[in-house]
């Protein structure tokens, strides 16, 4: 039925595009555009459009800001700038900013470090956190995931900085607030003993 | 930092309101949107914009069709025209279809009854079905979900049709293909096993 139909055919696979749209959703999700007003979809359609013409990257941090518009967190007054958090999304940078604790500056990376995937130092924005590293920063926070790739790009900035004066930090491993011990793998456990802070 | 930019809080609010899209990835999809090439972005609305424009209700069977086309089961020369299976989305179609063991016609209902969501008889489509019960339809077939909503919906057409010659099945219930006994929610294996069938 769907090989009969082409626009069907290009929607489906436009939505497939999509990332985190689980495929067995796919339908479901080509179902609620076809099902809706006219006005709600070209609205939707704005919406994109709008957000790709007046949202860029900052050129000094990487993360979104409006077009020729100051950035939010570079050029605001009330931020620390003697402190960079790096981090590999965009999407960290919401977490964090989340939690309401950090005021200092961002530094997204645009993803690890992974030879598996052929992504390699020189295709994240390495080199420019490099060249932010000067007067008046004095620490990075190297916030990458724990991942092994997230881990491989702190250990290869940490590198690359060893030479600076810069203070180098990473987030704090342990056991997450709320949870028990007894669910936690033992990899977390063991570093939550032996990274053990006073009380 | 999004409160800051109207295009960013309407792109959120636009992705919001895709179903199936877990909140949690909002803004991974929205930094997919974003780091889209311009032409992909338009690319991609166009697709939604023109299968909205091109894709309509059958007006007797409610299946998505090209619009001044023919519809694609209503009026196939192939298709058994004494048997109607009903369903309630038109995913659910999709999931028949892809058996391959159903030649006869659909009908999509557009929901289940529920009187808790407020959606009850008169917002699906049953009277459409209801006029449809005339020669040939030997046969309709009530596979709507085995939920308390599906099984009300059912009961209710059933019960429209009681005085009708048209003879009424719904699709068997049991253990699925390739699952284990022990795993099974007791209900099914009380249904599997009242239900059972001649080896």
């Amino acid at each position: 039925m769907i090989e009969h139909s082409p626009h069907f055919k290009q929607l489906l696979k436009s939505l497939q595009q999509v990332p985190y749209l689980a495929s067995k959703n796919i339908y479901r999700v080509a179902n609620y555009f076809l099902s809706l007003d006219q006005e709600k979809a070209e609205q939707f359609c704005k919406a994109v459009q709008l957000a790709k013409q007046n949202i860029v990257h900052c050129r000094q941090c990487f993360t979104w800001n409006e077009k020729d518009q100051p950035c939010f967190f570079c050029d605001a007054a009330k931020r620390d700038k003697t402190i960079i958090c790096v981090i590999e999304t965009w999407q960290e940078l919401i977490s964090i900013e989340k939690t309401g604790g950090f005021q200092g500056l961002y530094h997204v990376l645009g993803g690890a470090i992974s030879p598996l995937e052929g992504v390699g130092p020189e295709d994240l924005t390495i080199n420019v956190l490099l060249g932010r590293i000067k007067e008046p920063v004095a620490e990075v926070i190297l916030a990458t995931n724990q991942t092994p790739e997230g881990e491989a790009t702190a250990a290869y900035i940490a590198n690359k900085l060893k030479n600076s004066l810069v203070k180098i930090s990473c987030l704090a491993r342990g056991i997450p607030v709320g949870s028990t011990l007894e669910f936690m793998d033992r990899v977390t456990v063991y570093k939550a003993l032996s990274e053990r802070r006073p009380f």
